[in-house]
């Protein structure tokens, strides 16, 4: 492991701007459409991936593998792939049998750029394409490193992680749960990847557990405090600011943290959650800022 | 690596119906639905994985690690994920934006069992965890053979094989391809995980190139075969008898190898790619007696 393509510490600004450069540059030379038939799925592949976005989960990634000082390559390899897992679930999310979505980031959702099948193909091709970025050898020279990526992604990705929380959301439209469940379906919707974005560097550098556990403890945090800060924008946002539609959980009739919480407590509980997130950094002391100010961040952004 | 768990040569029909039984018994305690909301998600994951069926790519990956006398255990392992991953292509191209299949093997196909945003789910979540199994150490003691098995199935199973396949297949519906082009097709929708499938026990056994390319010459040649038998049976086979409707691909309006070949010639040259199938076999001796009797069986088969 090598901190020298590591550079100076930069301001949070710089450094979620420089993670999304660099993993969408990396993005576009992994997702190379061929001069085949099969070009328009990987254009769809392409246009999910590559959309506008923060790309909050390739920032944590980074940021957390600075911590261990991992070979920078290596972690973006593993940023690219985690945001792959991420648009293909948001394709596969927006379709019209799931939320029938026609908006994404200020732009037609997959499936409204292409059309519905391509748009499944696209998701599939996505979720395939992470695992073969995670196994190759550019992603770590130790292939046991690889294999516990991939383990990790996939538990994070699959029906005990997102596409399990993605189950139980639809199930929430037809039965009201209570704030139990929510949390339950949040960690395992949108706090599973948040989770393994956080503790990738940790597994890169092999670091030990103790490290572990506190990034987890982070990510737990983090995760759940972000998934209100995204109910409060749909209540409060506005289409343009968020780049898709506002309004639409309370019109599917779906409690949310907000509709049970009110505004105002689940706004403090953010700040809460938010606080506990950066007591679980004290561990690595000054190195850990960046991602004391993901923390802040996440709760302070307005899309 | 041991021999010890294979029993004395089985005929062809044996080997078959065991392979059949050991996945779906693995498959069964590798889906186990827990007792929450999710498990609406798992159980339409068992619906499609467990349904009833030939069970092919698994023997193929059995009778292969057979010839490297590949301890069963892990064979298993990599036979219930391609099962996986073959059960999860089936569930998404049935759907109503894709092929809008409504039964299959004889039973309604998941979206119709269960919904189309759970067959979306479903399909996904048994995607992923294919490649959890591949990388958990069951499958293999060395993590260098799991992520080769891993990236080899992502290749299969991506855009450059089954979803790039598929997209080809969608785009067929409004576009006449000749007989290069299909053939392409078919090595990427339906070649490549048969291909997988053939090469699985050459990988566990960290076998030589030569017999990996054996191998793989053996999967091209009955990997065309397969699908030009199954052209035929569309033309030729009763719904009774396949479980899924026929003629399908005629009311489609697509070119298939039977459309451009005719019956006749297309039968001989499925018997011819068998035939050449069978030769790659020859560096193997007798103890690819079941390989060869699986080439013969697969334009034998009535469904």
């Amino acid at each position: 492991m090598t901190d020298t393509l590591w550079p100076d510490p930069l301001s949070f600004e710089q450094a979620l701007s420089e993670a999304a450069s660099l993993t969408d540059s990396l993005l576009d030379r992994l997702l190379v459409a061929p001069r085949d038939l099969e070009a328009r799925v990987y254009e769809a592949m392409r246009y999910a991936a590559l959309s506008p976005g923060k790309r909050l989960r390739p920032f944590l990634v980074l940021a957390g593998a600075r911590l261990f000082a991992v070979d920078r390559r290596c972690a973006l390899q593993v940023a690219a792939a985690i945001e792959m897992v991420h648009a293909y679930s948001l394709v596969h999310d927006d379709l019209p049998a799931m939320d029938d979505s026609d908006l994404r980031r200020g732009r037609p959702t997959c499936h409204k750029e292409f059309d519905e099948a391509t748009a499944i193909l696209a998701g599939d091709g996505l979720l395939t394409r992470a695992f073969e970025v995670l196994a190759h050898p550019d992603t770590h020279a130790d292939p046991a490193v690889r294999c516990e990526l991939v383990a990790a992604l996939a538990a994070a990705a699959g029906a005990a992680g997102m596409v399990g929380g993605q189950m139980i959301d639809l199930i929430a439209e037809h039965r009201q749960l209570d704030i139990g469940a929510i949390t339950r379906l949040q960690r395992m919707k949108t706090g599973a990847l948040i989770a393994f974005a956080c503790e990738a560097g940790a597994v890169l550098a092999k670091a030990p557990l103790e490290a572990r556990t506190a990034l987890r403890g982070y990510a737990h945090d983090l995760g759940l405090a972000f998934q209100i800060a995204d109910d409060l924008l749909d209540v409060e946002g506005s289409a343009a600011e968020t780049g898709k539609p506002v309004g639409a959980d309370a019109a599917a009739g779906k409690a949310t943290f907000v509709s049970i919480l009110g505004v105002d407590q689940a706004r403090r509980q953010a700040e809460r959650l938010i606080g506990q997130a950066v007591t679980h950094l004290d561990l690595f002391g000054a190195r850990a800022e960046l991602l004391g100010e993901a923390a802040r961040f996440v709760i302070s952004r307005r899309t």
